[in-house]
């Protein structure tokens, strides 16, 4: 097969650049799928020593994998500073995401693994979306209830069912609906990505120790119970409403494949305590591999050789991994 | 010096006794501060073989303590069974705790080691508190919004601001003057219990990414700011509002002695993904050594030896430091 993963640099001046350059220096090592990167050769020749090699067709990439980094370049490029987001750079972002997402959905790459970018310089170039996935989901055709959030570590996997939003709106935002497309997403992503053909699902409750019978609130009693119900009557693997406390250390987490939780921080701060260096983010109920690796841009350290390359290692990882086992899948 | 610590058996039908007996087994290799017990001596007998010793004033205990586990008796008590509470099981584990309270209180005692009760079995017997916690702070005269519970593994101490609410409750809950006073709480509690003269408080947001400069709520700009502000005033020192999906790996643990957090499972997710067998819960505030193992009476594996004391240990471990560190304590 010729089509490899292809990763876009995110910012250009962000720790993009440096760590897909360290993941080139450590395929070895750590046993990557072939891949290339999408961005401005300037940005990698400013902080990576290593080869590369200028491409113009992803079929080519695969030659030159063993040697170099193949780099397909965005067009127009000005050159960027480490540290010193502008413009230009939020552009060669947008354009390097713009190409990978095309060549995953044309079948030309594996997947697409995103480099980190800056949301607020995306936005002054004209992004309008909250972040990566979205765009990619609309891109994919694919509306964004329908997408999970997955975050993976080497002992855990949760998926918030509520992202981006205020502690204060998380109860009105839940619903049943909500709940079961998730879920349903988490399921088959599991399935696809990950070869677990019934994934056993643990959702958390919203309340302190799952609201203790009503005590301290009833969206365990009106609103997840109901969902869960619903899962299982369409046959999935499904434990909760859980006291979130008691289902991250090591004997819970045996327990389930992946965990839905109820809001940004219930997911969040588990996987990021457990596995702060080498968690990644895929998204769920997508046509096709993508993954990113859980951090920013990092621009206050962008451009010093410190940028540290685990998760994006990890990510590279997962969707080679993910793609692999998209060719035996046989779901819907 | 004769006084010991106290520890109070907690509901006789739960895993309390058979902890405490483990704790004496373990006294040596754990290398623990001398204890007695407190509770109907039939329950030890039940569910733990070693040799026990009835004393009738504290002064007893600590020349037994060596060959025996020392037990105060509550009176009129009633035979439990392990794994089937009642209400006279309820009753003896409420005048264990009061017992055990009045001796530290009175000096009798260098603390007291609360075991496991049911909140909903106590409640039956005309107990009118959230939990013991509450119940030693009215007994020592302290009020509720003073004391803070403490939550503290090897590698992480956290407070949470609020407690057992709901979390559509918890935003109007927050208040500059609620956090500045678990903010004072905590850091005289951390120096008279843990010799940390000017401990570095890290202050949780309380939305994602704390809010993002205000993107995804305001409350860290309306409340938690300003009551850092007062704080650093003050002289402590703060940092914050920090978002909490990145406060608890490794290397961000390291960079404080106590985490104060908005909410419950804010506090509770990473010390129990973290910690989960030997958290300690602390009552900060008090005027006497209150702590107790995280976690509950257990009644499905009570009677079954099955039950883990690592947790009771550590409580044990920190309470015996915590009366020394006193010893020393000179501020107010």
């Amino acid at each position: 097969m010729s089509e490899l993963l292809a990763i876009s640099s995110g910012d250009p001046s962000g720790i993009g650049p440096e760590i897909i350059g360290k993941c080139w220096d450590g395929r070895h090592a750590a046993d990557l799928p072939g891949f290339f990167a999408i961005g401005d050769p300037a940005a990698f020749a400013l902080v990576w020593n290593g080869p590369t090699r200028l491409i113009d067709t992803p079929a080519q990439a695969a030659e030159v994998f063993e040697c170099a980094l193949p780099i397909m370049p965005v067009v127009d490029s000005v050159p960027a500073m480490p540290g010193h987001p502008d413009l230009d750079g939020a552009r060669c972002a947008l354009q390097a995401l713009e190409m990978g997402v095309g060549l995953a959905r044309a079948g030309q790459a594996q997947g697409i693994v995103t480099g980190p970018v800056s949301k607020i310089q995306l936005q002054k170039v004209g992004f309008n979306f909250p972040g990566q996935t979205e765009y990619i989901a609309e891109s994919c055709g694919v509306a964004r209830q329908n997408v999970a959030m997955l975050l993976a570590g080497p002992s855990l996997r949760v998926v918030p069912i509520t992202v981006h939003i205020r502690i204060a709106d998380v109860p009105a935002a839940l619903s049943i609906d909500l709940i079961v497309n998730r879920a349903r997403a988490t399921a088959k992503g599991m399935a696809r990505n990950f070869g677990i053909t019934r994934p056993r699902i643990a959702i958390a409750g919203l309340n302190p120790h799952a609201g203790e019978q009503g005590a301290m609130g009833s969206e365990e009693a009106d609103i997840i119970a109901p969902a869960i119900d619903i899962l299982r009557a369409e046959g999935f693997d499904v434990a909760g409403p859980l006291p979130a406390d008691t289902m991250f250390h090591a004997a819970a987490r045996a327990r389930y494949d992946v965990a839905l939780c109820q809001y940004h921080d219930q997911a969040l701060i588990p996987i990021k305590a457990l596995h702060f260096d080498d968690a990644v983010n895929m998204t769920l109920g997508l046509p096709i591999v993508r993954t990113s690796p859980d951090h920013g841009t990092a621009f206050d350290i962008a451009g010093k050789g410190l940028a540290n390359p685990s998760s994006m290692i990890a990510a590279i990882r997962m969707a080679g991994a993910a793609w692999q086992h998209r060719q035996n899948y046989e779901g819907p």
